[in-house]
């Protein structure tokens, strides 16, 4: 890639800044595309990250900005406008600056995971789901679930705050939605999520039982560290289909890519560049 | 080159942008160096540019900041230290955050230029020189030629103000130089500088009568368009050393790269990878 006085920014806002993985799929993405546009880590402490938000937003060439740890939630108050899946959420990673000048955050982690289950088939609306894990992401994509037409959401964390100011949320805008919280049994379920960091390490336990999963369910995850986690290998073993992190990564990123105004791309294509470590 | 969650940043400030050349030049040294840093050009207007220096500098990955019009005055007064070169430049296009928080400014325009001089052989201690033009680099290099010695410099430009400006200046940091100003006749001065914007398009106008340039003198330009003005080519044929003005540019880059910290490196490294338009 080669940056010039040209080159748009995406701004991402983050601390700590050292195990981003959007520069390094998004650049090689922009740069095989033959679009002048760079993805540049920032690397900010919440006692800035205001003025810093807001700074980056008066540059002429400022693209857009993607949102991390620990201003995922924090950034929600500082917008002119957010979207119905970031508000459900309770987050937002993206944040653009319309003509207007106001700017607009929204959520497109959920979006991705979404995705990823109709490429392979399987269809939410209807479905019903367990998402184990109320923090960021399993909110976001217990949102984009009931978006997508779930008929029941069954949450649970450990943080019982969590996952209740998630499930009132989650009622609040979606009344057609039945959800449930305080239990991780699957059984019964035709998705299950793990939306917890367990599985970030080989020792880790599972997050649920999984000889309570029924064999038509399909199994998710969200760990991006391995290719299949513990959880989805006993899953794989119990006749599951199953859904690795790494394809919702790849799926969010064409709706984050729309979202700052560049034209669609797909998931393969972004596979093929990305230089992610190993 | 390759940006991930290491990088560290060095802004490139001002507006508009597109013409910015750092960029083509320091990041593909630090790609062939194996520093992981990047120039980013921020377009920035003057009605925000004390926010977004200082949110820049907020940043944890802030390296420095590379100053460019409108900022190069306006900065002075938002910075805690700007060392006597910049301060009798009036102008300064180097910041960066020391370790104490310290917002630290400096300028190397006329330190490039004198390298510049001394690589050709051309010592500017007790020489005599006319600089023509006393904008933001005519009083870079009035300033270093001062403190590299010179014995005496002679300021024209059309803008009375500017000029009167920067020999107070200079005369009160700089008492045993002879300072004069008001003509642009340059006969007898050892070293003649055009420091204005003649000489950017072929049909300009010389900045000084040749036919009074005395055949031992050196001819320096600061024009980065063409390899060689019309000014040039006119002090050639009349015997004179000359000194293109892209000699300036790549002795001074080493200055600034020493002062964000990085290692020494050569001129002659950073003009072999540098990707600036032809």
């Amino acid at each position: 890639m080669q940056i010039d006085g040209r080159t748009e920014l995406i701004a991402h806002l983050g601390y700590p800044t050292e195990s981003f993985r959007a520069p390094l799929i998004y650049n090689p993405y922009f740069e095989s595309a033959g679009i002048n546009a760079a993805v540049v880590p920032m690397g900010c402490r919440t006692e800035s990250f205001g003025d810093v938000l807001r700074a980056f937003f008066a540059l002429e060439n400022a693209r857009g900005a993607l949102i991390t740890m620990p201003h995922k939630v924090s950034v929600l108050a500082l917008l002119d406008r957010v979207s119905a899946v970031a508000t459900v959420a309770g987050a937002c990673n993206a944040v653009r600056r319309d003509a207007d000048g106001r700017l607009v955050g929204d959520m497109f982690d959920g979006e991705g995971f979404v995705r990823a289950l109709r490429r392979q088939g399987f269809e939410p609306r209807a479905a019903t789901a367990l998402v184990v894990g109320s923090g960021g992401v399993g909110s976001a994509i217990a949102a984009s679930l009931a978006a997508a037409g779930s008929s029941r959401i069954a949450l649970f964390d450990a943080d019982s705050g969590a996952v209740e100011a998630l499930a009132a949320r989650l009622r609040s805008h979606h009344p057609g939605v039945t959800v449930s919280t305080g239990s991780n049994d699957p059984a019964g379920f035709d998705l299950v999520v793990n939306a917890t960091p367990l599985g970030m390490h080989p020792a880790d336990p599972l997050p649920i039982d999984v000889r309570r999963l029924s064999p038509r369910a399909l199994a998710a995850d969200v760990i991006l560290r391995t290719e299949e986690t513990g959880f989805l290998v006993a899953a794989r073993e119990r006749g599951c289909r199953v859904q690795p992190g790494i394809d919702m990564l790849f799926e969010m990123i064409p709706a984050y890519l729309e979202f700052f105004g560049f034209a669609t791309t797909t998931p393969d294509i972004l596979r093929d560049v990305a230089r992610l470590p190993r």
